[in-house]
């Protein structure tokens, strides 16, 4: 029994997409996973901000005024309590087979709602388990930031996690440099004081994580983007990681490393998870 | 009008694929481009072999005994004098949301049938011109060798050469090495030696570049792997770019670097291309 509750192809109910689709020939565009949380999607001017900057880094053009917001509705009709949205933007079909972008018919819409549950109460309270990743990251990728559709990296350092007890894996860079997890940003705290990896050379800029630096500032929490090693996550005073479908969640353990629970990450925590948007 | 002549999903004669594929979602899957001359896929052990790799690499089940045998005749039976038959693996549609591959039911074929065109005489003759791409691609990546769907450099860097005379561009990693153009890879000539740089980093392991390793040896003409950096090609006595499709193909010049023509490629060429398979 699949998860998915529903998909609609350019504004369209349906459920398969073109062969000569450039989003499967190449991974050519971007995309959302945005919560749904009774009815209402959560961040959305930020998840539209991003989906902005990757489609104009990419040369695709962003959907016409009127058919994201459809999309979305329709979507929101049919969603339950919590759910997954997910916003698929290729740089659709084209007429000639190769790389060059040449033959573009129109950008495609893929849509899709997809069943979630809360994290464990047991998990948000203690923390979650890491582990280090076996696959390392380049230190530096032309498309970092950008969420597109070439993620093969998670996907396999995801694989690495599975039928284990961890619950995502830490991927390094190839210069020891700590990125993410599979699918979320990280924190942590040192001094009361919060520092995260940037993501101008590789990584994701997360929406929870753009989210987080936001409200930490307007909570008077001191925030710096700076190069993390595993010698300053083993030296950390706490740690958690963030995407917008669990929220701020606690790490207890990397690897090895014990982590201690820090009252700032329970404090950011129960404060975005009752923010209204 | 489009150049796709047809399209097989998992052997059957169609033209889309389920919205959930991983190789759309994801990237996650690889291909193969095979050139079909006279109704005769070349080459095809060299691609198997490859995709047998990439596949191996990445988890996903290599196709059941004759189900390739069955795509491939199934569409070299209307190909043109010359086609390019495209074969994709995905790890295919999953029950579940999420980078972690858990979930899958089975690994899909989307076998497209493609219309091409041989090398215009002149640009065989003359030799190509690449500029250089100001997309960098990284040192080194996870899935170095590997043909797999996350593509966006090649599609981007590709993008760079649209509507200008420049054939193709050269990208050079991070460190300022040579690695392939945006479709092909590269050898030069240097005192009567081929030379290639490596796919182990960072690059794919092209099907055209094994034949020329293969056939060089044949011919006694002695090949090296190893880093190359824009020096190397200011200093050659020769380059020629390789891929299924166009075969061995002079580089008249690099930016603004004037190549000589040598006569290794010319022999190289005219030997691969009277080769049976």
């Amino acid at each position: 029994m699949s998860d998915l509750l529903g998909s609609w192809i350019d504004g369209v109910a349906g459920t398969s997409v073109p062969a000569d689709d450039r989003g499967l020939q190449y991974g050519d565009g971007i995309f959302e996973t945005i919560l749904v949380r009774a009815g209402q999607p959560r961040f959305l001017e930020a998840h539209r901000e991003r989906m902005r900057r990757g489609l104009e880094r990419l040369g695709i053009q962003f959907p016409a005024s009127g058919e994201l917001p459809g999309d979305i509705a329709r979507a929101t009709a049919m969603a339950p309590p919590l759910a997954i949205l997910k916003i698929i933007i290729t740089r659709g079909s084209t007429t000639r087979r190769g790389y060059a972008p040449a033959g573009v018919v129109a950008a495609r819409r893929i849509v899709s709602l997809w069943k979630t549950t809360p994290l464990e109460r047991a998990l948000l309270e203690q923390g979650v388990l890491l582990r280090i990743a076996r696959l390392r990251l380049p230190s530096q990728s032309p498309f970092a930031g950008i969420k597109h559709l070439n993620r093969l990296e998670n996907v396999m350092a995801a694989a690495e996690s599975i039928g284990t007890p961890w619950y995502d894996s830490l991927l390094l860079d190839s210069g020891d440099h700590v990125v993410s997890g599979t699918a979320c940003n990280v924190f942590i705290v040192k001094s009361a004081m919060l520092l995260t990896p940037p993501v101008d050379l590789v990584g994701v800029a997360g929406v929870m994580r753009a989210i987080v630096l936001r409200e930490a500032a307007r909570l008077g929490i001191a925030v710096s983007q700076r190069l993390l090693t595993m010698h300053d996550i083993a030296g950390a005073d706490g740690m958690f990681i963030t995407n917008v479908r669990i929220g701020v969640v606690p790490v207890q353990r990397v690897g090895e490393h014990v982590i201690p629970m820090n009252p700032i990450a329970t404090r950011l925590a129960a404060h975005i998870e009752a923010l209204d948007a």
